[in-house]
């Protein structure tokens, strides 16, 4: 069946979470949003865009910083209310410069740092 | 630091977005939503615990399918809006009975279904 970003499931917003992962580790590397536009941008470049929601704005990842994602694969759930993005991850993902976002761990009811920002 | 679910960034409605990875694999098996007290119930009780959005309730994962998501880390991302959720899942994630919920990949355009249902 061909595929069209239309029929994905979106939020009041017009949004749908897309997680990032790095596509030879299995790591989780973030989760951030598209909207239709986006979802068929990231299809057509094959450079993982975004929308930002904060800047009301197309976020091609990494444009700025150079940490680009590198589509290898998009992943449809079930619902059609959420993507996995399978991806080669240029540098650090997260904006604090650490490998991954997720790098706070919650153990015996404390936050641990598992990661450092990256040189 | 002590962790408080309190500090964690919800939306207007309360929730955020929690992935669902298997710890030992690496795959991403499903996302779904918590309020604070999904995230109190699940460290608490070591079984995955959502808020069921369909159903403006708790959602112990497996409860009534059995297949229980026992939990091996909680992780928050860097703007604490978002978790990682490292499980032992029991049986299928998808309630298609599918491992995985993320079944439906995007090649050259058209949907292709990467598993069947378990029997």
């Amino acid at each position: 069946m061909s595929f069209d970003p239309e029929t994905l499931r979106y939020n009041a917003d017009g949004l749908l979470p897309a997680i990032a992962q790095e596509a030879e580790t299995g790591e989780v590397l973030m989760l951030a949003w598209m909207n239709a536009a986006a979802v068929a941008q990231t299809l057509e470049t094959g450079r993982v865009t975004y929308w930002s929601r904060s800047r009301q704005a197309f976020w091609v990842k990494g444009e700025s910083s150079g940490h680009l994602q590198h589509l290898v694969e998009m992943r449809v759930d079930c619902d059609r209310d959420c993507l996995l993005v399978l991806v080669r991850q240029d540098g650090p993902a997260c904006h604090t410069n650490r490998r991954v976002c997720f790098y706070t761990a919650i153990r015996d009811g404390e936050e641990v740092e598992l990661m450092a920002p990256e040189e």
